[in-house]
């Protein structure tokens, strides 16, 4: 067969696969969003079966042997084909060295737990729930086995989500960022009265929240030609093909922030998803580089973004004539502090910008211990609630709003967590190189002006999709590697302001 | 293999297509719902990859070969299992009479025809898209041919819609019914004045049609746990599981009945697939028994309960209150005569309940006439032109309100139209049926209860599913065969009284 031939067969084998993941997206989004009550059962049944077809295609020992042959064909190179089948080769690598019964068991576990998981946070039981959770960290030391790792076996599950990443060089930086995060925190803590949080507790009508909402999210630059916006009670971004991202939001008539802020984070995602290159859609160079470069692109906009004071230059008055009622006796600058008001809290994802990675730091710690053995499952809940005291000084009351708070480790997802860390690192790193080149952002932002930032996205950061591996990409684009300087100087010099240190 | 486990093979091979049918099926209403504009070619990429699935699992030669083993092994009978593998024995079959060829063939020709036609239909030139009518009908001959018939080529296409139904009966039914239906409209037409339809092109406020449209298909009995009412261009109902029944309408604010009556025709289609057994989802027993019997399940509810005087009674006040400033100044006979209201037009789909069977027999004569080549495209639309002179007295003033009103030939539907009326005329059968054993059911409409009649549907119609013919089903409720005696008995009851005829 002629190199073009095979290289063909493999492309158009795999965009099959990719057909059949997008409609599995779509059928998971309609079970979200839409979906009859009534339906869940044969919902299940219909993502079973086409999960399996995945499954079997990828594993296909036809792939492997064409994989290989193209490969030795290509000999290295550097060409857009060259990375494909490079990356290709690695994702079946790590599909087939997962035995059959080991991926039935981790399904099978992690769908049990997750069940065990919703029963034990509302009935504040952990111990209901132990079991199920030590037998998914077997598995998941299973799983890092069957794929091997040099230092630690975390590496292996790590890499299915933040390829390249290890262990050792991510403990480190999250000691970095931590190290300078508590005592800001502690600074910021004897400043109470500083920020009036309340004045996003006040009423703002839904219908006109999806309006500015939808509005907003648009004019930073997601599509909506070729996306969506709907309500679930856990928001998420996802693609269904090329020209085909949904996000979601929920919205709550008493609290401004969450539907506003967390439709500019998915808007974030999907403007990412927007970004990659479609004639590349279900290859490698047409997939995103990783979770923590994904969520880079929803924390930036989310936050170096929508909580700057730029922003609210521009959008204030907007929000002031949508919510009169709510805003007439507000100012801007009050709203642009309350919106970034910290307050260290039990619950991960209503954190704000400074406590929100010291809620990672833990679950890092916690989970990279549990994978090593080196803490017992039963032990969990008081070793959790000693880091909550240790880094954010306070004790949930319960392990329903400690330990118990997160879906992850209950669906089999360990090694996920960093990831959102590493987002904010990434972020803050790729804002500051967009304005060395672009100059500074804020004047444009309170212009209402994105587009500078986001081209400068498209073409420094989405283009490449999965081309490079993070570290990779950001050496890149910062020339220089992941660190916590940047992060730590926008926050410093926002607090500073705001909170008078 | 025994028996028992050669039936589990067969029925687990046909609910797994049925699993990527019903996903085929929510990629298409996610189409026509929700899908940004730019997902186009994905989602028909998507489907395609489905589709392909599918026919390769419905002609499967090993599917063919369990067959016939267990027909040898069941040798005929009355249980359900024996009837579900005589059905799917008599699919398979049809499925693998057609050459791969032709199905390549028609699959293009007929998406190629919805592209033209759009175009003709758009521009009024007929001529731009005979070309490919005439090769869509050459193809459906072919079809014919490879499928096999004894009296008429028609009687092969026919029967995928409505299997058992003969084209020399069909012709005969209708002819009978129109030669009363003629006259009857007529004599309508001197009574000008008896009702005034401009009282259902008032204001009617989307949101409160959309309240009133769902609350009311909810009493009449469908499912909300198991379904859902979205809005399309073009209203339909489709199932995308055994409790997952989705129904479609479209608005206008300034026209009343395009919903009410478009939502109730949809329910009534979703109440039959709601009431179709669902330990047989998949299975012919589980599936609807024919075009035909769906259609009066839709017209039964849209005509014969939704356009009652009884109906009415309970829903009037209700309507009153929900569109005060529109219907404050009308009476509830005005408002019943106004839904009644019976004018000779152009258009099928908006047609009322005595003409709409008139447009029906002309595609149908129209239909027979070009698959047995006695008509030629060439000479359509004067043909076209001539039946509806002849039928409803009326001349279309283009072709684009005249022959290219329907999409179905471009989609290669041919055999489909006559199911329309077959519906209507069994929708009339099965109700005094349900009137001879429940007693009038006027009464109980006035109070606005629906049960009994819909439990006599679920018993006597939708629990059988395909297990007879529509003729066979028709024959076992009503104990008569089909015929237009109950249906134009209805009409002039119904149109004596408000027309004073």
């Amino acid at each position: 067969m002629s190199a073009t031939k095979l290289i063909d067969q493999v492309f158009q084998h795999v965009r099959q696969t990719a057909l059949l993941q997008s409609t599995i997206a779509l059928l998971e989004w309609d079970q979200h969003t839409k979906m009859p009550a009534g339906a869940a059962q044969w919902r299940a049944d219909q993502i079973a079966a086409l999960a399996k077809q995945i499954h079997d295609r990828r594993t296909d020992s036809q792939l492997g042997d064409w994989l290989a042959e193209a490969t030795a064909e290509l000999d290295g190179g550097d060409s857009q084909t060259a990375v494909n089948i490079r990356q290709l080769k690695k994702n079946y690598e790590r599909q087939t060295k997962l035995p059959g019964e080991l991926v039935v068991a981790l399904a099978r576990a992690s769908s049990e737990g997750q069940t065990a998981w919703v029963e034990a946070r509302k009935n504040n039981d952990f111990a209901s729930f132990a079991g199920t959770l030590k037998l998914i960290f077997d598995l998941k030391r299973e799983q890092a086995q069957a794929i091997g790792y040099v230092d630690h076996p975390y590496d292996a599950l790590i890499d299915e989500y933040e390829p390249g990443a290890k262990t050792a060089e991510v403990a480190m930086t999250l000691k970095g960022l931590c190290d300078e995060l508590v005592p800001l925190v502690a600074a910021i803590q004897e400043k109470t009265g500083a920020t009036d949080p309340s004045i996003l507790r006040r009423t703002y009508a839904v219908e006109k929240q999806q309006q500015f909402g939808r509005e907003v999210s648009a004019e930073i630059g997601f599509d909506y030609d070729r996306g969506r916006l709907d309500v679930t009670h856990h928001p998420f971004c996802t693609e269904l093909g090329p020209s085909d991202c949904r996000i979601t939001t929920r919205y709550d008539e008493q609290f401004f922030s969450g539907s506003f802020f967390g439709t500019l984070h998915e808007a974030g995602h999907g403007i990412y998803e927007q970004g990659l290159p479609a004639d590349q859609y279900g290859l490698p160079l047409g997939t995103y580089c990783s979770l923590g470069i994904h969520e880079s692109q929803s924390r930036l906009w989310e936050n170096l973004v929508g909580r700057s004071q730029a922003f609210w230059q521009h959008y204030f008055s907007q929000a002031q004539s949508l919510f009169p009622a709510s805003l007439a006796d507000v100012n801007q600058d009050d709203f642009y502090k309350a919106v970034n008001h910290v307050q260290p809290s039990l619950i991960r994802v209503e954190a704000d910008e400074a406590t929100y990675n010291l809620h990672i730091a833990i679950r890092f710690e916690l989970e990279t211990a549990l994978i090593k053995d080196d803490l017992a499952v039963a032990d969990l809940p008081a070793a959790w609630n000693e880091k909550y005291q240790e880094y954010l000084g306070i004790t949930p009351p319960s392990d329903a709003d400690g330990v118990l708070q997160d879906v992850h480790w209950a669906a089999g997802l360990v090694g996920y967590f960093p990831t959102y860390s590493l987002g904010n690192l990434y972020a803050s790193q790729f804002f500051e190189a967009a304005e060395a080149e672009l100059g500074e952002l804020a004047p444009s932002f309170a212009k209402g002006h994105f587009q500078p930032l986001k081209n400068w996205l498209n073409q420094n950061i989405h283009r490449h999709g999965k081309g490079m591996t993070g570290p990779e990409l950001g050496l890149a684009v910062t020339n220089q590697p992941l660190g916590h300087e940047q992060l730590m100087k926008h926050l410093r010099s926002k607090y500073s302001a705001i909170y008078g240190l």
